[in-house]
């Protein structure tokens, strides 16, 4: 009784067909950022919907090395109805829970933070406000590129990762 | 070489190891607040874990009569290590990012929101405080009771449910 596949798409999130679906990246991502040593890893993302208008989503990110799971963010894609506006609500493992909003322009979601709180108890320095640009390349590849600004760390990029789409 | 099933339990999490697993509703949750009307869903429970010091959470509701897929939450409960502290991350479908923070006594964990943030197009009324207590009764069986204040209500009691371990 309880289904969430095969559902038909809704229409309010037909304009994000092109997200849809499980992606891996091929080739590593770059973590780079002023205060850590520079690293590689490899990322799941993952789009998906049960008819509402709204994707699920799911970033897993894995050590480039060693397979050893990382960083991991669950969340939503929540269009604004006859608009081109996007939000994201998203959770991390790194204990921040955020609010980006942003916009779509064909194959184009830019977003940016209006809220990121986290647990009391979070190592500092803390991050303080993101934003992220998901892009479908010509090719058919997915890139996402996140940056972020800390309480010690302007706005700078941080993350770079190209995904490819994971066939059955 | 990437995997998140078979690892070790992180040992911060080993006082959680009740939660772990997949579980559902046999009976129906009930939802109550004064400014909608009363109804019934069921609803699945995930907890899961991947060697990290941490669990990764998931709550799927569903219509008590269609199946039809409700509320969704996805996100992360983390402890605070050497303490009976506790952080739930957790991302909505409703719109909602949410801190909660509490404890864990034996088997029950109670939260209570420190930060509540949400989309800037949500439907008024907003969620302004949530508290929530998960328990292991006695005879194995988890129950959830969730409370919020809103923009227009005090805090008050709003779902609660209770499942079953989902056997493989």
């Amino acid at each position: 009784m309880e289904k969430t596949e095969g559902l038909p798409l809704h229409p309010d999130v037909a304009h994000l067909e092109w997200l849809l679906g499980h992606w891996e990246s091929k080739t590593l991502g770059q973590g780079t950022y002023p205060t850590i040593k520079s690293f590689h890893y490899h990322e799941q993302a993952n789009f998906t919907h049960c008819g509402q208008p709204l994707l699920d989503y799911a970033f897993y990110a894995f050590h480039g090395d060693t397979g050893r799971p990382l960083h991991r963010e669950v969340g939503f894609l929540r269009p604004r109805a006859g608009t081109d506006q996007i939000a994201l609500i998203g959770a991390q493992n790194t204990g921040l829970s955020i609010v980006e909003e942003g916009e779509v322009r064909g194959k184009e979601i830019t977003l940016t933070s209006h809220s990121v709180s986290r647990i009391t108890f979070g190592k500092e320095p803390r991050v303080v406000k993101t934003k992220r640009i998901l892009s479908l390349d010509q090719d058919g590849k997915l890139r996402q590129c996140f940056s972020m600004a800390t309480s010690n760390q302007e706005m700078r990029p941080h993350l770079e990762i190209t995904y490819c789409r994971k066939m059955p």
